[in-house]
């Protein structure tokens, strides 16, 4: 093939890929343009990625998780802190679930937070009768849809869930509160089904309806596809919920915004049955990094660290190593090259400015990966300069060092130190040479990890 | 509107949600099949779910994690744990990044493992020439595309970048071994450069062309697109990489799959640069949940524990609380609704079955969501029989000492004991009645986590 044909099929295909990337795109808010989508020059109609809320389920689905016990003093210093942060709602343990329950709903629906108070009961009068006497803004009814949930826990067909749910949320709605209906287990329920009992909520005035992906099996495009259908049916709101059993509940829930949901659950570091949900923090990273105006202008994200550690502490967890924003390494850059880059310009391997969360940003010069432009800036910090190939010479004593063990922070600056006194002390071709404090200082150290600077 | 036109309405979107479901699915092989998904009697001719490869990258992009620090002996004994797991690719570090890395990939070319060792390079020739003669199965050449990465790291413009590349395909093939050819952050870069860039490289005969969300900025669907325009224009293997800065990296794995996608990278607990890329663990996850023969048939997934417990030991992390299939919650079930169907029928509220990774299910039944299918399996599992009235009556006990403080799972055993010794004796309305020793035993304890039980 001859250049000129093969350039040719690459502007064909170009044009190809530029009918896929907006074959879903019918509006062109600018507010819903992901910058780093080659299809970014428009947007989808469709799209509420900048303009979600989000109703934060840490105080029902986390106190679902194995470890959580939360006393009532606790709930309502996380339900301070989720206020704080800002989230939309708040959603409390169905009060049925035990008298303290009850008890604590009542309570904290009298803190008068911004944040709307929801409880979340199962699709039954009884269940509805309590909470809406616990003072709550608004109940989130669920029900079982799938055959099997059908089967093994409420044995109860379409035609009941659905004549059920009416009842209910007239009831809810002639108290004058908020009412959501939401199937549980919607991507293995059967979709004439699920949009069956949608139509119907919706037609007698359901504020939300939800879908949940209570086992967690949803993929992206499922969701997208299941949203966008669940758009064109019902005029109310759109609540989703994800499971991150197979580790795509972040990635469902933004799916879900694009299709057109309007509201996502979450909780404080996922927190949940099993290995948990959609966790804020997460939410953030993901809706930052893309769609920054919106959560920074309405959340207030440098709260996340002492939220997650307040939960973290109630139910006795450690902060993931690789938590989103606020683990350990999140803004860690180590290869050389990485380094070299982060030097120049953050944004050319950060999507997400550290700053915006109240973090801080590390280059790591002291391993074996270690690039000169690292030690370049780590001995200018120490205020020490030398020429390029001074640099380059020292970074490869280092290097040879860090090939033999891991070596830490004070290792690496007494080693530029060392250099560069043999230099000023006019050697031709300076070796290393410690002082005897240095080289005892670093005979010390055994197995700790490389040294991490401030960038 | 009445029922009837309602139910019209419903089944006119049905129709159209059907088509919207199916209108990527061109080809119906059974093995490419969600079966949770709402399209799931049609599949996607594109799907390459039922037959990736895995790039394990470990020994390269694990490397450069914060707190990695490998050791010849370390690196052989991860090595030999990935062969054994299944892995059809291990990536190790780039030769000349250090005299040891070198060295190290020489060693690991030497043990005959079943699987290809792979070296991982800058695109240059000084690189190529260094990495084939270790002895490599292959080499992954990458180079930034993105004009943040032109302009910030390696400053070459896009002719150069094809023409560098070709050179050192041409080199790398002239040996006999395989090539493969990434861009960088290649979410960022020019949609007509990166086509024209992989045009060029598949018509020179690469093995592979290589997507790199080197950022973590990609969203699923962004990938799904990328990767389907990819596949139209380059005949070659396709591998991607994603990082997991805003959470997407299992989720953009999974929809590259779907889109074409024939080689995945990946590390054990995803361990990268800042908090890293697609986990092993949890790709096994998402895939063993919708697509479990082709896992099962090709990993030996019951070692995953192992060899996230030996990286994990090498790098001084903790396994994250949540962690897929492995975490100490992924398969707990506590809330009473839950706990009762997977007694019933654990695919109620499970999509992988834990015996499948060597793991044990746990339904947590002392706590006050605790519901009384659950008390009764405990029950039952101490050789206690009673009516089901008397199961309820037990179960609002343990639930209102649960609503006091955290209940350890000897505690409930004690009250459903206790219990049961009022109802033998005769009383009417048994109230709880502990023996000394166990209301001793009972109010020693003080905060612990709720009670666990193997179900």
């Amino acid at each position: 093939m001859s250049g000129a044909s093969d350039m040719s099929q690459v502007r064909d295909l170009t044009k190809r890929s530029v009918y896929f990337l907006t074959s879903t795109a019918l509006g062109s808010s600018p507010a819903n343009r992901n910058p780093y989508g080659h299809g970014n020059a428009v947007s989808d109609f469709l799209s509420n990625v900048s303009r979600f809320k989000i109703i934060e389920s840490t105080l029902r689905e986390g106190e679902q998780f194995a470890n959580a016990f939360f006393d009532t003093q606790k709930k309502i210093e996380i339900a301070r802190a989720l206020d704080e942060f800002g989230v939309d709602y708040i959603e409390l343990t169905n009060p049925c679930a035990s008298e303290q329950s009850r008890l604590d709903c009542e309570a904290i629906c009298k803190l008068g937070l911004k944040a709307k108070i929801l409880t979340h009961i199962r699709c039954h009068m009884d269940d509805a009768r309590i909470a809406v006497a616990t003072g709550v803004d608004g109940v989130d009814v669920m029900i079982g849809t799938s055959s099997l949930m059908r089967q093994h826990s409420h044995g109860k067909d379409i035609e009941y869930i659905k004549k059920t749910a009416i009842e209910v949320i007239n009831f809810v709605k002639s108290q004058g509160i908020e009412v959501r209906f939401s199937t549980e287990d919607s991507f293995r329920s059967d979709l004439v089904d699920l949009l069956s009992i949608y139509s119907a909520v919706d037609q007698v005035g359901v504020n939300r309806v939800g879908v949940a992906d209570t086992i967690g099996c949803a993929s992206p495009r499922q969701v997208y596809e299941l949203i966008r259908v669940l758009r064109g049916v019902v005029s109310c709101d759109i609540e989703t919920h994800f499971h991150d059993d197979a580790g795509c509940a972040i990635a469902n829930a933004y799916c879900a915004l694009e299709a057109g949901a309007t509201h996502i659950d979450t909780s404080v570091l996922g927190i949940g049955e099993r290995n948990g949900i959609t966790p804020l923090g997460g939410l953030m990273a993901r809706m930052v990094a893309t769609h920054p105006e919106y959560v920074k202008s309405k959340y207030r994200l440098e709260k996340i660290k002492d939220l997650e550690d307040l939960v973290a502490e109630a139910v006795q967890i450690n902060i993931p190593f690789n938590n989103y924003i606020t683990g350990f390494c999140a803004f860690t850059h180590k290869a050389g090259i990485h380094a070299k880059a982060i030097l120049n310009d953050p944004s050319t391997y950060e999507i997400i400015n550290p700053a915006d969360f109240g973090m801080t940003r590390y280059v790591h010069f002291a391993s074996r990966l270690t690039g000169w432009n690292a030690i370049r800036s780590r001995a200018q910090q120490l205020n020490i300069s030398m020429t390029d190939k001074q640099y380059k010479e020292c970074t490869h004593k280092i290097k040879a060092l860090a090939d033999i063990r891991p070596i830490a922070i004070d290792d690496a600056d007494s080693i530029i130190r060392a250099y560069y006194r043999n230099i000023q002390s006019g050697e031709n071709n300076p070796l290393m040479d410690l002082t005897a404090e240095e080289a005892a200082q670093f005979a010390m150290k055994e197995k700790e990890p490389g040294g991490l600077t401030s960038a």
